[in-house]
């Protein structure tokens, strides 16, 4: 089995790393717009061999996407135009919705699978690529009656061999979810950093006294702008109204502060203590 | 070295722990308002001995207290009432102006150490003990002048024998420190728990897609509201402060959402990226 990754960076370099140790893939064929991370992911063996899109896309059985949500609006189309029906393209992608749309009806629909598995850090690039990123994570696959059956079967294997716990949801409800669990916690993260990046002005004694409570929500603060602009630009609405609650929690914490209603912020918090049962 | 623990959850067993194991104590007595937990500390060796707590106070060197800051401004002033001038209190809250306030011009103010060790888990009781809890940590000692040299002294050999990285800061200032880097980052984790809570009503759905993003933040909102509501009452106008600038970072970013301005967007991700200087 021949796989060509398109994006050699955290996502696809992590993919490729661990597809070749599996040995699911005989070879890993790296495309990326940058030559440098292309060497890169060669030199730190996240692939077999770099090509040009335009060769990758002839010579693989298998496509795998994991470029920025924007760059797939643009590529995942032309990537369709120019395969056979023995081929299978497969995106990473962190938003559906519109991608989907964007080829709804296209002739070679049903050899894409749309898939996104739930893992990453907050670094990015080759060099952040990680053989165990999947191990043990969950990967959804979206609007899996739109692709052929022979085309999801391949998409679940690989997935599979790297360790990963399989679900199928539509893409509404897809984009709605990955609002609530993982892009809300993303610019709450970011908030946080400008909060106290603006506010604090020693900054050595904030270095000092970053207790593991600030840098677990603060680490998500270091994720790239390149990544999550285009996820927040393509699920703006979702995002918008999660946001909107998650302000409206804080300011209600706000009054009960103002107020000095502890007895409230205590049951609140008691509240707040039931997410044991949906996390670890 | 008889060394006196009280409260004997989390922050005093890992203590008490730590400190047998390094062998800084030879006797480690805990003191505990629940029998229960003295009896669990005991059996999972945490302490050597359980004992009353006028009883352990005639008995120990040194008397540590590990209890939550509301019961700290009864529990320090009574202790300080019934040692003699060869006995040393530290205590371990993480709110230090208003404790300081309560034992201003005691008698034994100088037997006093004031300190943050700022290290702890979402977990709580003696069950989440843990014998590293404050290696390589930051300990804060506060308002050090006030304290007698030799009482200093012990104190910070004994925060040093566990590994941990001393500090000095005025009380005042560690209290607005503690807004920024840690009480905040529960608040945001409390309420963004609510959020998804109040919000998602297929719960099966968010327990599937829980990602690292999701729980590395969420997982604050395990934390206990009879350790924080006390933090938080105590430190209420600083964290009011921090709070309302923390609304208005996220309400900036809703306000760009809102007007689709991505440009800005990615100015203030990249804005914040800049925590990489401040946090691993």
């Amino acid at each position: 089995m021949k796989v060509c990754i398109v994006g050699v960076g955290l996502i696809g370099g992590s993919l490729g790393l661990a597809l070749k140790s599996n040995g699911f893939a005989d070879q890993i064929i790296g495309v990326d717009s940058s030559s440098r991370h292309l060497e890169t992911a060669r030199q730190l063996g996240l692939i077999d061999i770099g090509m040009s899109e335009d060769e990758a896309i002839k010579t693989a059985d298998l496509i795998v996407l994991a470029a920025p949500v924007d760059a797939l609006l643009n590529l995942l189309p032309t990537v369709l135009d120019r395969i056979s029906h023995h081929q299978t393209v497969v995106d990473l992608g962190s938003t559906k919705e519109l991608l989907i749309q964007q080829i709804d009806g296209h002739a070679n629909r049903d050899r894409y699978v749309a898939a996104h598995p739930m893992a990453g850090t907050e670094y990015s690039g080759p060099s952040a690529a990680k053989e165990d990123l999947y191990q043990d994570k969950i990967c959804v696959l979206v609007d899996t009656h739109q692709s052929a059956k022979d085309a999801l079967d391949l998409a679940k294997q690989m997935f599979s061999s790297i360790g990963m716990k399989l679900t199928e949801m539509g893409s509404s409800e897809h984009d709605l979810h990955c609002a609530y669990v993982s892009h809300i916690s993303h610019i709450a993260g970011f908030g946080l950093a400008l909060t106290v990046l603006e506010k604090e002005k020693n900054e050595a004694r904030i270095f000092e006294l970053a207790s593991s409570g600030f840098s677990s929500t603060a680490r998500l603060a270091k994720s790239s702008a390149s990544t999550w602009i285009p996820i927040f630009r393509q699920n703006r609405d979702h995002v918008l109204d999660v946001l909107d609650e998650h302000i409206e929690q804080l300011s209600r914490f706000r009054s009960l502060l103002i107020k000095k209603d502890f007895d409230t912020f205590y049951k609140k918090i008691e509240a707040a203590n039931e997410i044991k049962r949906i996390i670890d």
